[in-house]
């Protein structure tokens, strides 16, 4: 469990309401994955945009994503959104993420995602690297 | 596990893709979705804009979603997605959807659903009521 | 022209981006109606979601949208979206979003809505009605 | 005015609907959207996907795009979106989008989009090049 932690305001919009008022859920998966890039960039000080050519990656690819949607959220809510990496493995690594309204828990996510890079065979696949050490140390 | 499932096909747009030219990971979510619907009213021969008069419920409201991506889909593929209900409880139910290109698995997900009605006490608020054992029937 | 603005700033995310690395135009749609909901919450004083029961409004439903998109805006770019309500008429009206870079004008935007009520007879359907002129006092 | 017609049957998806429970409006400009990928797909025989190293552009950019929202279209509605060009110009061209239910027209669109390639001196950014005239002659 890293100790670095992210946090983005979000309102909720029209735009991210379905017919029955609350938020669309795929929505919430737009917010994890915007929250990792941020948690990323807060943690290694450098412009989202600039991490592939800082690191030489394609990115930071998902792998698995997991929503738990305990409460629902309705639109003109104002939530907070807590992301942290819970595990760093050689290649891999694991962001949770929190979502909360009034310090109420309404929704968990769980993203699992990979340090990608071009494969060296053909450059419009991708692989995994290994985390650069420098970067996992940025987490705390 | 029931017998009755379901299967789209879809055309994958450039409206799907990120920057890294593969289907953007909540657009899954957004997929299965709709193959949830899609599934339902295939078993209840109801249109689904009707589940609500007919069934009086608010919906079939998502608790848990959860996708594995196995292998990245791109700008132009033609997949299928397949569906079915893996499990009916008293008032839950779980969809397993299967997206495969060319007979292949890409991507796997799963939902935890409900049955939603709205409270008797506030009716813009819902709760849970047992599904209707003519509605499980429908799917084998 | 009226003369009250509201101005918010948007980060451009990883999902808001398509395989050319820039924001995909429907994106722009999105932060437009967004920003016209922004504008009425801040011009009224009211909670968006609160719309509908002050004004016994079904909302202020969208009828014509124009996009002008001149310069690309990229992944991880800031923009200010500026907007205003150029034109009232009896029970509609234009909103203008302007979306900027760095003081560099990138996407013009103009919108056409209506004040839009049930119908008495059919209150699933909508017409409109007339502004009240206490909402157009707001905008100065 | 080309002769030559693309036609996409949509069905409106819960995903597609906003709280009013009819088509979020940015949806349509996503309609659009891939139907000018399928109208070019369909006129030139060749997988959307192809295009760019086909003809060595970057894409067909959008530069200006326009919705009239005639009637709501809701969730469960069947729906087709009929697209042509309606000007070929040097480098750029003007697309036609109707989407009709029941025969009857319900939002119209318009878009004007560029043949877009790599600019020779940075090919991160990107200029409009003279569409081939065996492009233009596939539309009739």
């Amino acid at each position: 469990m890293t100790t670095f932690t992210y946090t983005r305001e979000i309102r909720i919009a029209w735009a991210h309401c379905d017919p029955a008022g609350i938020v669309f859920n795929p929505r919430f998966f737009e917010f994890f994955d915007t929250n990792s890039w941020g948690l990323f960039e807060a943690a290694l000080g450098i412009n989202q945009h600039d991490f592939a050519k800082t690191y030489g990656i394609v990115g930071i690819a998902l792998v698995d994503a997991r929503g738990n949607f305990m409460k629902p959220i309705a639109f003109g809510d104002t939530v907070e959104i807590v992301s942290r990496v819970t595990e760093f493995r050689r290649s891999s690594f694991d962001v949770e993420h929190k979502i909360m309204k009034g310090g109420e828990l309404m929704v968990e996510g769980q993203e699992s995602r990979v340090w990608a890079v071009p494969r060296k065979d053909d450059p419009d696949k991708i692989t995994t690297a290994p985390i650069p050490p420098e970067v996992i140390a940025k987490f705390g």
